[in-house]
């Protein structure tokens, strides 16, 4: 165990103590206190909530933590970002900002006084106040919390190039046990000790999380040693209970860190850089609910989890109770720490860094008044050549690549863009990107390595969890960034999703909170190509998961081709506020549309392709006899295909093609900003004609955003439908009866007063649907017609 | 690093290389050949399939690590399930299984000659034939490990209660870096060495995913040893490329650790069980793509990321490819390993286990053969006395906490029960079964704990994913079990259920395959009573994202009291090959229905509340005015007091109350199984009046449902729409627009012909909204004529 001396004199330390004793009344007083904030009368029944709601267990630990912070901000000027593990600490983190004063520069209504104080209490957790959370509301907050696992993944998202920033992260209540926490202590292999700032995670063993001992607690000294190096920390130890000699461990360990992490980075960044460095870390080990009540109802209550909450639960029923609440809180002798007007006596005021040095008003919890857009190049100039629709072919996620490269080089010297993604960004045809940086890497490096470097723009771990809370982290800090995954593998961060979209949601409301970079997912390797891997790979779901979430935050494209695609792309980056979901594929497609129409296209997000259908100098009443309809860039190869063989088959029939990229679209304008109105929608789908819609994922998306609509009955979609495993890419196409052969039958089934030819064509799309169930169970690839198709014009 | 020396005679280990060579030679072969399987001529292009889909890299230290458990299973008489953490190493797995006989049990027309060998290649990752992964089609898989993360957790749920089993885990290809593999190395401080059979897990360290190296093979040795020995193993090392020092370093670890571990259960069987055991395990270094082509086209591939998929890509193409191909398939010898039938020579057949001993034979990798019924208690022994509809109140959960410590009672001595949850079990009040069990738990124990001990049924870690793969892996080798979780976290394994979801539809068509238990989810602490958590907590999406899986396989139930839960806990707990995802509160509910009710209720899935109506002994044509319509706990008491409200207000409006436990019942049974056909779903919701639907989750998901029957356009949903924070349960319904009083004005605005007192009562309605807001805001709790409003009939 590493000794701990004594760095920091009695003085100074019995401020810290006064500072936490302060932090500790004001988040008993939020849990408990209507009214009478400074006890100036006795306690009664009526000082108390009706509903007693709040997390204690923690918080004491939590502030102790943070009066510790302040004093080593102010006494080596540090630049210091508190992330909260257990947020539900909540009345921690506000009651400090309140005594610093940040919380009022945000809520002027909450003033630093006693009007102020009583305001604190009351709104917390209170109908109309402010939730018992580490939320969105909470001033250097960027991570609420409620869901254990993200913080220390977005700790080390908030350091990457933030050379001057240390990221102090708080790991309790358990949240060690978790996936996404368990793995991001690999972080450190990764950081750049010469370019990032540091993380200093901060081990919070106080035993229990809700109703169990943690596991963390409960193995040897030796045990939790050997783990925390072998995650490559070096860890120091503050543990015990009583105060004086706690705040003393804790002030040598603080410093003993902060001058490690000062020399690591010193070293490194003077051109000293070797051996990866072993970063420093703390494991503070207190009592649950320290400094609370030690037994209720003759039952232990600190240091046991009955602290995780409310630990005197029946104060407004039981005299015992409110007595014992009351002693509780003259405990802290607020008389000693508030003056006359409740203001934080000015010792305690001084104890708090200044202005900006505060971690409640740190810059870098509120990223957008750091934000710089991005310098975009012109997409237009890695558009593809397309003299004639569809005449060509190309792979848009490789062109998109190009693209990628050139956003990286302009904002090299800014850095403040980077690519995250669970080892696929080369799989996924991103690579033109290590023509200009490198996969960040500062574990073991061999010979034969490649794109590897101490510093580079793109980041790779086979962790999807790690991708996005290192990119959440990133982009509330005020810079920007995308995520590219495999398509079915992007639910494993369906709920970090979840929490990102709600934080979005709820910091738009708050006018102090200034618009961040959107969150950019790149969809690809998507369900009609993953023939390869099979089943377990086929999942377009994550669409249908995100739009459950508000409106005003969410974006979905489908591009169909490689000019779509660069388009969208160069939207999303210079979006703010959103998630932005991008589905596109990797694999050559054709080039549907010349980087003129492209742009437009996306820029309407849906529209008619006239060139592409047959209703145009018919000669009846200017509506088309049937709607074919695609979003995505396998279906829209289909419709086209289904087009060709109609116009061949039944050179009559009047066909529209209607191809959606901004899925939102098809929503009424009264439920999202994108959608349409009624009378849009009809202008492309008509109000009674059939519709045929090919869609790339799961069909009853579609009758969900359209089921409002006049046309709505005669809406047929095609879509995934679970089916699948290794095979052929047509073959994934046939098992889902979305091949253009179904589509044309589709077709035939729908409109009305075909004639007699259409018996002999519906025959013929069956024949070539069972010949290619034929062709490829012998010859193990897709028919040729289907392979070799190209759509003539 | 401990010294390895050798147990093993040379000759034994010739055999067991005989027996990797002729894997190897399969793998290779299945990844490339149509024809020609033997080599008996000259390789050719025509012996070459199309398209080259498959993984290498790891496929040779699987089957490395699988011909050596074979010698050790024969040896020793072992019980060996093994799981394969980096499933794309299909080959491998597939190969294995041929040659120990245990493929051609399963799929006679698969034989073990030279026919049979043909169709097993010809068969791999092509249409028609095998999937690439250890998908359900392998024998002796319960692991497809497409998604890579949960191979150690799924090793962990197949060990417990299965005191006589081993089961291998392979990790390798980087799935260390997962957050769910992170955390899954504790499942150690829960296995109890007794009850509870070994995990062995091998970290296949060989240097690289799919473009990167991995981390744990970066590190220095001495972190990766802390690591492990930190996560609780005691690690032996197989490091090097030499296959004959290969050979007898793995035999003798091996041999250590398979002494180690009958040493650890016989102290601990014979009574001795102190400390923790430091189970052992094995790290295995060896090359990526081992054996396989060391450099092609100028650049090296073996021990390379190169390696990952097929070494040889252009063999079709490229003559230099196709001769390095016959080249690598004639270095394994195959003359030597085949005879001339094709058949493995007896000398290889000899190094199988026989019978079920085989690893594709083991009866806990077809869990359904070894699963029995679970004894349950007569459900409705459990019910709450229903005198009156509504007239007294009970808290779901916590009477389904007794059904269950009956359960665990009645099936304590069989030891095939257990429920998972993370650190909820008492929060959710189950805690009955503590009456009768513990949470397991190996680690440190203190006198303040309670309900901790070294076996149990019960299984707490604070982590959603450890839940599920443990539940996963218990089910899956035959037993039965429950997971009980937060309604919003339960997110955290939608790509957890995604995978298991596609294992039970596969799995369903496979003859050989037996029915296994239904996984079922209890979600509690729902999105309506989160109030003191806030808006983190509030996510009811869990239901929309299981309804994309197959129909066949998903049931979701939303009992709205205690007796229903009872009933639909009981049909859960004996279904097999389901998911059943229940949504059930912990809160005081009123209990609608008395059991007999309750039962014919649950099992119609949906039907009319007449007691609660109005529309009987009405004077008109025997339709209602409107339907109110809910399912969930919470909407169900709105729908109610709506009533009731209407009813004093407006008495002679006929309501009709719908009520839905079974929420498949809504769709088309063209659809679903469980679903009404239109005529039923007519008669419950008429095809003209309107519909108010109160439901517990998004409000599409209803549309979804009923898009297409007759009198969808009149279904107006109320559900969650994402509006959120702390504050009082009532507060929650009236953010989203879901409370009784919002109800009643949807409808009068939507009943035609009210006449004129309805401008009345809307505005009283109105005023009551804005009576509850004030009240909330001043007061911190709900209006009192909600809090206190209970059913008058």
């Amino acid at each position: 165990m590493t000794e701990v001396t004594a760095t920091v004199d009695g003085p100074v330390l019995r401020l810290v103590d006064a500072y936490w004793r302060a932090a500790n009344y004001l988040s008993v007083g939020q849990i408990y206190l209507l009214d009478n904030p400074l006890l100036r009368e006795p306690l009664g029944v009526e000082h108390v909530k009706p509903r007693l709601l709040g997390h204690w267990g923690t918080t004491p630990g939590l502030n102790f933590v943070y009066a510790h912070l302040n004093r080593v901000i102010r006494e080596r000027d540090l630049n210091v970002l508190y992330v909260t593990g257990p947020g539900h600490g909540g009345p921690g983190l506000l009651a400090n900002t309140w005594l610093e004063g940040s919380y009022s520069r945000a809520y002027p209504e909450v003033s630093r006084d006693e009007e102020g104080m009583r305001e604190l209490f009351r709104q917390f957790s209170f109908p109309g106040g402010v939730p018992s959370h580490v939320a969105p509301e909470v001033p250097g907050s960027i991570h609420e919390g409620g869901e254990l696992g993200y913080s220390l993944a977005h700790a080390y998202g908030a350091a990457f190039d933030n050379p001057d920033l240390v990221v102090a992260c708080v790991v309790g209540d358990g949240e060690a046990e978790t996936g996404p926490l368990a793995t991001s202590w690999h972080a450190n292999k990764f950081l750049d000790p010469v370019h990032d700032g540091a993380v200093l995670p901060i081990l919070h063993l106080n035993g229990y999380k809700i109703a169990n001992p943690t596991v963390l607690a409960r193995i040897p000294h030796e045990e939790l040693d050997a783990l925390l190096r072998g995650f490559g920390y070096a860890p120091r130890y503050v543990s015990g209970a009583d105060p004086e000699r706690m705040h003393r461990d804790m002030a040598s360990a603080l410093d003993g860190v902060l001058d490690e992490i000062a020399e690591i980075q010193r070293v490194a960044r003077s051109g000293g850089i070797g051996a990866r460095p072993r970063w420093p870390m703390i494991v503070l080990r207190s009592p649950k609910g320290w400094t609370g009540p030690s037994e209720v109802d003759g039952v232990p209550v600190a240091d046991t989890w009955r602290s995780h909450q409310v630990p005197l639960s029946a104060v407004r029923e039981n005299a015992e109770h409110l007595a014992a609440l009351e002693a509780w809180l003259r405990s802290y002798r607020p008389e000693e720490l508030f003056d006359e007007a409740g203001r934080p006596v000015p010792e305690l005021v001084g104890q708090a860094p200044d202005g900006d040095r505060r971690m409640g008003a740190n810059p870098h919890a509120n990223g957008g008044v750091l934000l710089k857009p991005l310098r975009l190049p012109d997409f237009r100039e890695f558009a593809v050549d397309v003299a004639q629709h569809g005449a060509s072919t190309s792979e848009p996620t490789r062109v998109l690549g190009r693209f990628l490269r050139e956003v990286v080089r302009r904002n090299a010297e800014e850095r403040n863009f980077r690519i995250f993604g669970p080892d696929e960004t080369a799989s996924n045809r991103l690579d033109a990107v290590y023509d200009v940086t490198a996969k960040q890497w500062q574990a073991e490096q061999l010979p034969v390595d490649e794109h590897l470097a101490r510093d580079g723009r793109v980041v790779e771990v086979l962790s999807e969890h790690l991708c996005q809370g290192w990119l959440e982290g990133y982009l509330l800090t005020g810079r920007h960034g995308l995520f590219s995954c495999y398509e079915a593998f992007i639910h494993i961060v369906d709920s970090m999703f979840n929490q990102h979209a709600k934080w979005l949601k709820t910091s738009k409301k708050l006018p102090w909170r200034r618009p961040v970079a959107s969150l950019n997912y790149l969809l690809t390797s998507h369900v009609w190509r993953q023939d390869h891997n099979g089943f377990s790979h086929q999942d377009p779901g994550f669409i249908d998961h995100v739009m459950n979430k508000k409106a005003e935050v969410i974006r979905v494209y489908l591009p169909a081709d490689t000019n779509t695609l660069l388009s969208v792309a160069d939207h999303c980056l210079r979006s703010r506020d959103y998630v932005n979901v991008v589905v596109a594929g990797k694999n050559q497609t054709p080039d549907w549309l010349p980087m003129d129409e492209a742009v437009l296209h996306a820029t309407r997000g849906a529209g008619i392709w006239e060139w592409a259908g047959s209703e145009i100098g018919g000669e009846q009443d200017g509506q088309p006899d049937v709607v074919l309809a695609c979003a995505g860039d396998a279906p829209t190869l289909e419709v086209m295909a289904a087009t060709s063989l109609l116009r061949e088959h039944l050179p009559r029939l009047r066909v529209r093609v209607v191809n959606v990229v901004d899925l939102m679209r098809l929503q009424p304008d009264t439920e999202h900003p994108h959608g349409m109105t009624d009378r849009e929608f009809d202008a492309l789908f008509t109000t009674d004609r059939p519709v045929i819609f090919a869609y790339h994922g799961y069909p009853w998306l579609i009758h969900r955003l359209t089921y409002r609509r006049t046309n709505h009955h005669n809406i047929h979609v095609r879509g995934y439908k679970e089916e699948g495993t290794t095979t052929t890419p047509f073959d994934m196409l046939v098992m889902n009866d979305m091949d253009r052969f179904q589509l044309v039958i589709d077709v035939l089934d729908r409109v009305p007063d075909l004639g007699a030819t259409t018996a002999l064509l519906r025959q013929r799309m069956q024949d070539l649907r069972a010949r290619h169930h034929q062709w490829t169970r012998t010859r193990g690839e897709d028919l040729p017609e289907v392979r070799d198709w190209t759509w003539r014009f």
